[in-house]
């Protein structure tokens, strides 16, 4: 019978972990304390801001225990975080992981969900210095605290986009949502897992690297990630920046994937682009002359695909979208709210 | 009637929160960016440490949300934090709180915790500068984050006791689990809102001023706080040192109320004060020579009583209880293992 976390307790799961962590993730410079006293301690390098961030995923609610395995699920809830981070300019180097067990969950299943943060944590040479377990008897839940770097100087805001500006997305925004209901929909969801739409839903990607060369360029004004949503994070910038935006439907990004799919469920492909998802792409605005300087720069270090998609324009305009025979029709950010859906 | 979380939808409590915090949270420095883009940023002064600590309260497992109003808990949860940080010898600055909310979760419940938060947050200048919130299906939850800064070079930690230390430790330990079960076995929890014992469990005391100040004056070799039992946590002091440790009964501090208490509930009070509770004072570890300069300082600074109640040993020796007759007995510390009760 496989183990639970309630056979070995919780300073013995403690123990499991801390020795995987040892063993599988790397050593990232500043930390004076790891895991094992009442906190973390780390030192700061000089010339950089400390960014901090929290992000939680509740079973039943961000993931169906049915439909992800521990492993994605870890990488998930890890990219969420570092994608937060990246939005701003800066890199991750330092988790601390809080989770909410049921007493009867796996210590396997545990272990597979380390194992999953150590996958996204160990390439950007990021580890894991704190957190906490604890049991619960409701849904299980990972928070996680990421705290990351930005040199001085070069934090990316919501707030600074200008009329004017052109709009870029990376990615393909809007795969998640779909690869989430192709699962829900299917009598046998494992038959799925490689598709591409399951693919962007399971282990999404994050542009921490990529948010991170844009913010050392200089080159953009705003940026943020899609993680609520293109439109709803766009209006997330015009709020902040007190500004409006012109969407253009024909440059919207739409992957062959979602494209073929929507035909499938009978849905418009551009409002599964705009609308609710659970992608982690980047959208940012620059001025017109930047445009190509920053598809080069990203061309250099990443293939995630750069597409512009419009502009910034005055607040009174608020968010148009403008349709192939050039009529605007206004549109309105929604975004995930967890409480009305 | 009421209104819930869901009547206003997760955007519209994030506003509320946030203008809460705007008005009746303090500023403090070193925020470069707070509440609103996707992370916090903040430039930490040079010359320190950055400590990160977090902590979680599940509804159900740590409160029950019958016995402990949502101001209290507010403060209880940040409690938990600040002592983390104060037992290494830091202060708190900044604070991300994560919560868990079941859709029918009162706003108004959600606002007097948050009051709770800065309760104990604003006398310590530190400050709310980030967090998230979702909604849960299951238990309500409360994980906070908390960065904190310590003076390099002062961090205090559990593994430098050494044999021939004494063992002091502030205020009353124990007491907490009593008040507990006060407001359990009682018809009407009410009727002893008032009573230490309760207040002991509803609103406990964290110390870090004075682990603050204990170690800014180098007095003392390793620090712990209580947060899992006086035994369990000079038991993680004596692991990770590498030392035992003799403990004197008739030294152990009892308050009049917890003394009163166990009688009437025909417990013995010495396993009450070393056993498993939800206190936050400090046990600290250090030479005889520097027993009175401590207890002079502390004096300056805090009406914490102060006790020595024992000695460091070799490790051999383990942990052992001299009892008044000079016998002594082995006493293992189990602590307050979540997935063991």
């Amino acid at each position: 019978m496989p183990k639970t976390v309630s056979d070995i307790g919780e300073f013995g799961l403690i123990d499991r972990i801390h020795r995987l962590i040892e063993k599988e993730g790397v050593k990232t410079c500043g930390v004076t304390l790891g895991i094992g006293d009442d906190t973390a301690a780390i030192k700061p390098r000089e010339g950089y801001e400390v960014l901090v961030t929290c992000d939680c995923l509740v079973e039943g609610r961000h993931y169906l225990s049915n439909l992800i395995d521990p492993q994605a699920l870890g990488r998930r809830a890890m990219t969420v975080n570092i994608s937060d981070i990246g939005a701003m300019g800066g890199l991750p180097l330092y988790a601390l992981v809080s989770l909410g067990l049921k007493a009867e969950t796996h210590v396997a299943d545990v272990e597979s969900l380390y194992h999953g943060f150590l996958q996204e944590l160990n390439p950007l040479e990021a580890s894991i210095i704190g957190g906490n377990i604890t049991k619960t008897e409701g849904a299980n839940f990972i928070d996680i605290t990421l705290v990351g770097e930005v040199e001085q100087g070069k934090l990316m805001l919501r707030s600074s986009a200008e009329a004017g500006d052109a709009i870029l997305v990376t990615g393909y925004p809007g795969q998640a949502v779909l690869g989430l209901q192709l699962l829900q929909r299917s009598e046998r969801p494992q038959d799925y897992i490689d598709h591409p739409l399951v693919q962007a839903y399971n282990t999404p990607k994050h542009r921490a690297r990529e948010g991170h060369a844009i913010a050392r360029s200089g080159l953009a004004k705003a940026m943020i990630d899609t993680s609520d949503g293109l439109l709803a994070d766009l209006g997330h910038i015009c709020k902040k920046s007190g500004v409006g935006a012109e969407l253009i439907q024909n440059q919207l990004p739409l992957s062959e994937a979602l494209n073929q799919e929507a035909g499938h469920m009978e849905l418009d492909p551009y409002d599964l682009v705009m609308s609710d998802s659970d992608d982690y792409e980047l959208i940012m605005t620059c001025s017109a002359e930047n445009i190509p300087k920053i598809r080069s720069l990203l061309a250099s270090i990443s293939d995630a695909p750069v597409s512009e998609i419009g502009r910034i324009t005055e607040a009174k305009e608020k968010i148009q979208l403008i349709l192939p025979d050039e009529s605007k029709r206004p549109v309105t950010p929604s975004g995930w709210d967890h409480f009305k859906t």
